[in-house]
């Protein structure tokens, strides 16, 4: 076969795997969003099934044949360097893919799931009855799965963390991670208890009530406000917001409603359109391959963080959305300035759940996991001590001690579902966050008038053009390094919530 | 391998074709109610990748050679008679679907699935310009399929037809359909002529607005009330009603709304939840096998068309739904009984469109397509000739004439999908539902009583007994003798619209 015959075979296979995704993606979707509470022992039926076709697909032992013949074996550097740029992206990433899914064995694959589905749902009655000991057994399973999949990967011993977070973030090591957390944590420690001796803003509008109803009138106003092309997603409820991916023009978010807290609903709908934006603007030449996906699990991050803090928490960005927002409540916000607004949804303050934690003491909520996880794995932490672990680093991270582990160890589903080495990314996107936002204001010297007058087209372009086209044919440093000419780094983010926070609280 | 292991493999497989057609069903219902405009396409392909994972495991050789050691080959009668009677049904349903499938070409279904995209667009350009000429050809295509697919199931020549009926109604044949439609023809003509004399009842009050977001809240009311379990299933809005079985405890209903026309929202939940109740009815025994499904297309439609006209369009129905309907449109009903309503939503008047006709006329437009069909594939009627035969026929049955195609040939979708024998289902559905009526109501005496009190439970409980929970283990006419003791007639049906109608009418 010459070359174009192989690549478009591969094309095919790796174009029937992202279309067998999506079907999982919308089983899924349909799950969180729609389906009657009875349906759902046989949903998990159907999902099982779908992933078992996909998984099986995506191992095609054909696969890895074309690619070796194409140069891609993997182990050969440079095997493909006769292929055009942008194929070559896709073989590394295929042969990534391929690789990591063949290199566990059937066998691992199909216990491990089925171990997942019990710990989840002894996660759910433990977090519900505070029962952390009964949880315990499930986290030790969910650990070694961890571990035996990171060695099927080819990292052992020492190096089974940096397996884990490879997942998430190719090539980052826990000792990379590390060197970047030390300078963060020393950063937002000082920043953080500083601002708890300061005063606080006036919040209390915010504890009004805001009918449930209103607020989604509201929420599909600010979607749009936002530059989400309706035609191309949508937006539901859900318990957890989330962002799916159901097809390249067919992206979904979903955020929650609160009658007693607004800001929930708001700041959910523009993180969620954040990462709808990444995945609305791949190019169009990517569709429907494994190129289609974001850089990296922090990329990603970055950019609902960006949406969510830098440009939502904006000053300027309440300028313009509070009028409108006071259009749906203007009993609930009589009097309230744009300023008062800024202020109140950039409250600081300690507090035990992540999910609900400001952007000066989230990283901190992450560090802490991070830290317990690298100690779990290196065998220096029993998971029976993980609780008492928890309540001591949380206090000297954030400075309080959850009453109990239901707030505290049991809080997060990810290590119920075995997934250990994910929680550093949320915290590495807001580095390659405030990196990119720098750029762009290098590049965008008017955004703060911009912002105000309610245009964010200008971001969107840039955004797209510099990061959402690319899709993964970069990884996360490469793309960072393309766009900003640096390294991964804690300054610019720390600069950011610095200024920020020290003029918002007259530190 | 002995009896079990062999029943057990069949099993196996057989669930795997049924997840998979729930996901595929999942894939068409979010189509309908839920995707953004812009994934249409790549939904397409999703699709067709589905189907064809789903038509390779349905058409796996396996599941031949596991039925014919099991004694149903599909040609020795009795072979598999010392199998348990539920397991013979089973072999019996899972062979008919099996030989179906295997008997069509790989390279036929391919074309006839692609010829059908193109005909059902062009079916909605041709239908939007009024403009049969360029839909013409692709007509003629779809009866080539489908003659095609009639020969390959061995109904050749003057068969053909019959080959096309039998896939909605087993083993109903072309002349058996017109023994019943014949005098099917009389008696509504006549009931029809007699009517359109007499005079009309008042419906001015149904032309006032009712706006669509209290309808919502009225249809789902009037859902549950009905007795819909909405922990198994859902109502949603979609352009044309439908039900859809997304699994075992799983099934949704859509309807539409319009703010001038308020029955129609009403009316198409109560058709679409006779469908789900026949779903829901099904036995716990029978979940996610080939047996889960209903007798036939006309026994599906005989529930749906019950709860819709017999019950949704009885006196003692609005005596309990009017106080209800007009806490949500007290203004529109102002003064309006529950008799005046009663006569309103039982107008009946000749109308060009077969969905939106009344009890009398309905099985008229059926019979004009049964007629056309027949002719169709006799041969005796040409496609180019097609609209003009139509208006013709509808002159003589309808008494009027279509000033349009968009509104007489051109209106239904069907035949653009090259479904062709399935509108008869619709009006046997008819025939069938007055049957199991008359029966129902010889055990359940106060049948008016328990309607005007919102009591329906009595109806669930005989007919979940009767048809719902057998699936189709007995096929339509089996189920018919079981029930009934009778073969199919139209006099149950005739003496039901003629006393009804005279009564209303005065006649």
């Amino acid at each position: 076969m010459n070359r174009d015959t192989l690549l478009e075979q591969l094309h095919t296979r790796d174009r029937e795997c992202r279309l067998l995704e999506k079907a999982v993606a919308l089983l899924q979707w349909d799950q969180e969003t729609q389906l009657p509470s009875e349906g759902v022992e046989e949903r998990a039926e159907q999902t099982a099934l779908l992933q078992s076709i996909w998984h099986g697909k995506l191992t095609d032992p054909q696969i890895g044949r074309l690619l070796t013949e194409l140069g891609a074996d993997g182990q050969t550097p440079g095997g493909d360097e006769k292929l055009p740029p942008r194929e070559r992206d896709f073989c590394r990433v295929l042969r990534r893919n391929y690789d990591r899914a063949v290199k566990l064995p059937g066998d691992l694959v199909r216990d491990a799931a089925r171990a997942e589905g019990l710990s989840q749902a002894a996660w759910v009655e433990a977090r519900r009855n505070n029962d952390f000991a009964s949880f315990a057994p499930h986290l030790t399973a969910m650990i070694g799965f961890a571990r035996k999949k990171a060695g099927c990967w080819g990292f052992q011993g020492e190096r089974t963390y940096d397996g884990l977070l490879d997942i998430y973030e190719p090539g980052l090591t826990a000792a990379e991670t590390e060197a970047l957390f030390t300078p963060l944590r020393e950063g937002l420690s000082a920043l953080l208890q500083k601002i708890t001796r300061a005063s606080q803003p006036e919040t209390r509008f915010l504890d009004r009530e805001y009918p449930v109803e209103e607020q989604a009138r509201f929420n599909r106003e600010l979607m749009e406000g936002l530059g989400f092309d309706t035609r191309r997603g949508r937006l539901d409820t859900s318990v957890h917001p989330f962002t799916s991916s159901l097809g390249f023009n067919d992206i979904r978010i979903t955020t929650r409603y609160f009658p007693a807290n607004v800001l929930s609903s708001v700041f959910s709908t523009i993180h969620e359109s954040g990462h709808a934006f990444y995945e609305l603007g791949l190019s169009p030449e990517l569709r429907g391959s494994c190129l289609a996906e974001g850089a990296s699990m922090a990329v990603h991050e970055s950019q609902s963080r960006l949406w969510e803090n830098v440009i939502g928490r904006s000053r300027p960005f309440w300028e313009w959305w509070l009028p409108r927002l006071k259009v749906h409540f203007p009993e609930q916000l009589l009097g309230v300035t744009p300023e008062a607004f800024y202020r109140a949804v950039n409250q600081v303050r300690p507090s035990l759940i992540r999910v609900d934690a400001d952007e000066v003491s989230y990283a901190l909520h992450i560090i802490l996991r991070f830290e317990l996880e690298k100690q779990l794995f290196s065998g220096s932490l029993r998971v029976e001590d993980l609780p008492g672990a928890w309540r001591r680093l949380m206090k000297e991270l954030i400075g309080i001690e959850p009453p109990s582990d239901a707030e505290g160890v049991l809080q997060d589903v990810h290590w119920s579902m075995g997934s250990f080495g994910y929680f550093p990314s949320y915290a590495l996107g807001n580095l390659y966050g405030l990196q990119f936002w720098e750029k762009l204001r290098r590049d965008i010297p008017e955004t703060d008038a911009l912002i105000r007058a309610g245009n964010l087209e200008p971001f969107h372009q840039w955004l797209r053009e510099k990061i959402y086209s690319r899709g993964c044919c970069m990884e996360g440093a490469g793309l960072l390094a393309e766009v900003t000419g640096e390294k991964l780094s804690v300054e610019p983010f720390l600069r950011y919530v610095t200024e920020k926070y020290a003029a918002l609280y007259g530190l």
